[in-house]
């Protein structure tokens, strides 16, 4: 891959852009824990000069604001009405296609993630299975440890070299996750998967990539905030579907986690590309029940069905289950005080370069390797239930029953967690009718190994998912309290371990109904539903008492900007004015070309407001707000005037509409492609035809509260303070996402206490 | 009840209030058809003066705006304040109590409600079939026709005499529901169930009922706008919960149709409220199945369970689907067009009183009774299959084969489906592995009268949803084109039922998300769902083509002003001051108690903005906006002064924080309550206390398409529109919701043409 590209695309990414898609965010951040590279929270300081969201490290695309739309709609529509009525249709006819495409793509992503990783972590079992049956352990050992330690390499060099910001088209993410979650390590496949979505959706809405020669001119009909974002949702919404072969529960998690922005259509399309992934899945799946797979052949579209065992209830029931939510929610936030704390130490490990990036991720998996090579062998030997359909020990294949060192006849009920993909395990453990398939004692000593193998996993550099590790630590946790609660609750062990894993996702994630669906849709019974809402609901509710949620937690490490739906309490005695700061740069409507190229040199910002002033009006007035990626374009095009004239709309006709439209990462102009002469620095230029004159403004004097729920709730990038008197300047301040960030109105505001 | 207080009730509520929810508009709109008396829309003029909502119906708790809440938090903190800890925790905890009980009483009205249908119809039933059995045929027409307009001019009568508004508690509701559903009709029970579901959320909100003697000194504290309408989401929430048993659709359904106020913490304590209405459900139908409840016995949480059918599929499968998608997106549209010309017919005919209303409720259900008992004479006697577990024909209970006139050991097919109730006939549509048990014929037979008799009942004067009618036509329908696919298609004639469903649910609601799910929810089959999203999809976008969906309508219908989500496009070639009208009454700072008197009796304006004016500032400026109901409080104190001079805050301590807490419905303090002495008349109040001083604001230039978006995101009632030159007055006026519907716009402004 290119590597200067990606670079370029790290630094064109602006710092104010995207955040407040708090649930993409939090897709990247799932994925990028590979290069961490903070310490500290970077909002101490408002660094406005370098690109938080490298940080983040994903090629996002940066949606700036709705507040543009309007602008490039008007500069679009002048294009657009020169075109017939049937290019209209082909327009929203390609935003269905693209729906189409989004959903066609992660769904074979999905599928090839299902198929290589079942394929290569079969043979790797297979392998050491067979070593074992012969009795040669220490062979066995050293190549189950040795091809873990391989993928893990390459899944982390991978990382390291090839994708170091995780840029581009996602597929270096896809071979990471296939190779990490082959080597055996207690992660997930769904945090890649949601990033592969979001960049085949961000692929498309880029006009397609130069890189790999795929463009198409209609594409740039799509280089708009509005349909960028609609598409990564519907990217990421795919992921979650393919993933967890979860088509509702992936139009939730994008509607739950990125609900701002929401609206009636693009949930409908979001519907349509979950349906299709759903579909495609499905088909796939049905190939593959006819052999053709390889070792990829076991289930349906549902995942872990459990949908045999009774679901009927009664009162001690609901009191095994209320207990079973209360301590999954403790042991939920527990795991995030430790993620948390393992995630700042392998930042400063990480920090130090590629090669202890991958000496890290050797360590862990060689504790992988230990662990679960290594403690089976404290597991008794289990005799094989008499009343079986399936092969105990299971031969040649991964199944419920793994003789491991046992002789015939006898299966190591620990084993067959360890040594199994993580899914396999999971489906071990939400087997219904089988209660007495796993000892008390080996349930303890998996939970304990998986909880904490989970904890130090997360943030090594390899692509990884948080949900099935929480997954496999919470099933472990609801059969075990199930085994303990036995003489108790009716229930079967396996629709414990379902509870134990919604107790834990609840206390860890802490979202609601999109996990609720997912699990159902995973289990296939809603009869469970009433169940696990009440689980979610209690380990939620006890778990927040002690942190925030997971993802929340890595928000705040990574220092970005994320505004809450909410506006804080005290906000409530501050007023908009209060947390102006820096002085405020402002242009002329018809301005001198050298003090706009200063003021783009000497500045971070990326919007400026633009004021009539005498002659060209009465007392001055607020003209507007001109983003920087629209003065650059203007530079550079040189339509300067030797006096101060109005140039007028005309300017535009010598621009193609597109000109101004949403360059993809790195391909806008930069300040340096300028080449302005010392002679035209004097000359000026009219800022009107690029100025959005509809900018929302609010007084000095509104609550602080009341604006930063209108500049949240319009998605705004800019706002403009106005003066509450006249015969004052006509703006006092601009505030941006930073400007409504805790850390800074308590910093300029000390004697306002954040009560609660 | 008292009549004179559902009229008060009634005038109370004031036109600008509440009808930003279009949910909860939706559901109003379901239940209040039985006293429609709208012929045209009420937005050609604009009716000041008039009570819209009146018209809706319902005794709806007016949410005004959620911009207020500032102001009466600033009020209720200085309560606050003075109070301790523990309170505050008891107001959070008090918040889950009413979620608690909204879910137990509506579970429990749920519950209640389908005991008595199954009892009341199922005696019905039972006496006909009785009377068949010996041949008796008139008399047995007599005994069922005679039932059936017994019980709808019971349910007439309760809607037309004791809660001719749908006023109240909601009781008068559940009982005509009752008896509507058990009259035959084709009508649902979900309308007046989500109806009930508010009531009882609204009647918490409200303080709880002095007419009823249940208040509680807290529940004060619950008086605002956002509390009230987060309780009226959970109410509406949990009536969807309780009528189709599906908790996690009721949620889905409040977020869908309600989604401009959203709220992750919302969304949480719906969820909350949706199970425990399952669990309430749940357990009182494992009550029932011991036998205890007369003729309710059948059932479990789940309503018409098909997860035993087979569910793979073919892509010729995939070509019947659709089709079925396709033909039912049409027949979905002409059902939403005969709907709509049936009421405006029928609200001619409503409004001449209430004996033309029971009339035409008698000859609806002579009509029904015609057609039930009637058309299954033309249907041949089947023999009964062989390989059956239940009984046939049945006898002495509902079920799948009625003997109707037919000799022992054959069943009538039509009569199967009209001879039951609504519930059952879908139950045996959506039937699997039992193809063969509805001859093509008379599914063709049902499926027209149904469809006919749907549009013909909707409308007139017994509480009704339109959920089931939609369902029965479309399972029908389903099955039907199963039928005639049969020699194409591998999938059950059940599925096929259940798809046909799901095509008229969305030619017909155009809801997606939260129908499959419900949809799901009632079959309990997830692996259904790649098709039942297909089907949704293809026949909503079939019937997008040709009208709007049929909430839509009957809004319109009504002249209600709902604002769409998101801007029309010729909206972007208006500015904000295009649509100002009228002359702009404003009050100074410090204003003449008989200026504010004045201004309240000769206009209809809900909010005035303030001005303070020289000499108490410079020059004018804008000091916020004032409402008339605090007006009105503060001039019943006379808390007045003979000069000019500002008494300030301290104005507020004479008050108690709730004064200005928001009055239920019919209990705030009305013009007329006023007794202001002619000397007083000469005398000032100072307005600054009770002002909003931190109204949203745009620029009279602002873009009117984006003045709408924050007007409508930001729930506003008011919104100031303020000049943008200086030296002229501090405001320009007040846009609310009126100004934004098209035909106001469109009528101030002929030449803006409105283009697609």
């Amino acid at each position: 891959m290119d590597q200067e590209n990606i670079v370029d695309d790290v630094h064109d990414i602006e710092n104010e852009g995207l955040l407040d898609r708090k649930g993409i965010d939090r897709y990247w951040s799932e994925v990028s824990d590979k290069n961490m590279t903070y310490t500290e929270p970077l909002l101490v300081k408002r660094t406005n000069t370098t690109s938080q969201i490298a940080i983040v490290g994903a090629n996002v695309c940066p949606i700036e604001s709705l507040d543009y739309e309007i602008i490039e709609n008007e500069l679009f529509k002048q294009d657009w009405r020169s075109r017939k009525k049937v290019q209209i249709f082909q327009y929203v006819l390609l935003k269905w296609a693209f729906a189409l495409l989004i959903g066609l793509g992660t769904g074979l992503v999905g599928f090839f993630n299902n198929i290589a990783v079942e394929n290569i972590s079969g043979f790797k079992l297979l392998l050491t299975s067979d070593l074992m049956s012969k009795h040669k352990y220490f062979k066995a050992f050293a190549a189950y440890a040795g091809c873990n330690v391989v993928l893990a390499v390459a899944a982390a060099a991978l990382c390291a070299f090839i994708a170091p910001a995780a840029a581009g088209s996602g597929i270096p993410e896809i071979f990471g996750s296939i190779l990490g979650v082959s080597a055996g390590f207690v992660v997930g496949k769904e945090g890649p998967m949601v990033h592969t979505g979001a960049c085949i959706a961000n692929l498309l809405g880029q006009g397609g990539s130069r890189k790999y020669h795929l463009t198409w001119t209609w594409l740039r009909y799509f280089k708009n905030d509005r349909d960028r974002r609609d598409m990564i949702t519907c990217g990421a919404a795919a992921g979650v579907a393919a993933a967890f072969r979860a088509p509702v529960g992936g139009v939730l998690f994008a509607l739950e986690e990125a609900a701002s922005w929401w609206r009636s259509a693009l949930l409908w399309r979001t519907f349509f590309t979950t349906a299709v992934v759903a579909i495609v899945l499905r088909a796939f799946i049905q190939y593959c029940n006819t052999g053709k797979c390889g070792l990829f052949g076991e289930g349906g579209l549902i995942m872990y069905d459990v949908s045999s065992a009774k679901t009927t209830y009664s009162g001690s029931d609901i009191l095994a289950v209320i207990f079973l939510g209360t301590i999954g929610g403790i042991l939920g936030s527990i795991y995030n005080y430790f993620v948390d704390k393992v995630l700042r130490t392998y930042s400063i490990i990480n920090e130090r370069g590629a090669a202890f990036k991958i000496l890290l991720v050797i360590i862990i998996s060689c504790l992988t390797s230990c662990c679960s090579f290594g403690l089976p062998w404290f597991a008794k030997c289990i005799a094989c239930p008499t009343d079986l359909t399936v092969s105990c020990p299971t031969v040649g294949e991964s199944g419920n029953y793994k003789s491991f060192q046992c002789s015939s006849g006898y299966y190591n009920d620990l084993a067959s967690l360890f040594l199994n993909t993580n899914d396999d395990a999971i489906r071990n453990l939400f087997s219904t009718s089988t209660t007495k398939e796993f000892h008390i004692s080996s349930l303890f000593i998996f939970f304990g190994a998986v909880y904490c193998l989970g904890i130090i996993t997360y943030g090594i550099a390899i692509p990884s998912g948080l949900f099935i590790p929480v997954i496999l630590a919470g099933a472990c946790y609801g059969r075990l309290v199930g085994r303990l609660f036995e003489s108790m609750s009716t229930l079967d062990t396996g629709l414990f371990a379902l509870l134990g894993a919604a107790s834990f996702l609840g206390g860890t994630m802490r979202m609601t109904v999109s996990l609720c669906i997912i699990l159902l849709e995973l289990t296939n019974d809603l009869q469970l539903l009433p169940l696990v809402m009440l689980v979610l609901l209690i380990s939620k509710t006890v778990a927040d008492n002690f942190n925030k949620g997971v993802y929340d937690q890595i928000l705040k490490i990574k220092g970005l900007p994320y505004m809450e739906a909410h506006a804080e309490p005290y906000m409530r005695h501050l007023v908009a004015r209060d947390v102006i700061t820096g002085p405020l740069v402002t242009f002329s409507g018809i301005e001198k070309v050298g003090n706009i190229l200063h003021a783009l040199k000497t500045t971070g910002h990326n919007g400026f407001p633009v004021i009539d002033e005498p002659p060209l009006s009465g007392p001055p007035e607020l003209c507007g707000i001109v983003l920087r990626s629209h003065l650059l374009v203007l530079l550079k095009r040189k339509n300067f005037s030797r006096d101060r004239v109005v140039t007028g709309d005309d300017i535009l006709q010598r621009f193609a509409a597109f000109d101004f439209a949403k360059a993809g990462s790195g391909k806008g102009i930069k300040l340096e492609d300028l080449d302005i002469e010392e002679e035209e620095m004097e000359m000026y230029v009219d800022l009107h035809p690029i100025t959005n004159s509809s900018p929302y403004t609010v007084v000095e004097t509104m609550s602080l509260a009341k604006a930063a729920i209108l500049f949240r709730q319009l998605g705004l990038r800019h706002m403009c303070v106005v003066p509450k008197s006249q015969g004052r300047p006509p703006i006092v301040g601009i505030l941006t996402r930073h400007d409504f960030m805790p850390e800074h109105i308590l910093g300029l505001n000390p004697h306002v206490m954040p009560d609660k």
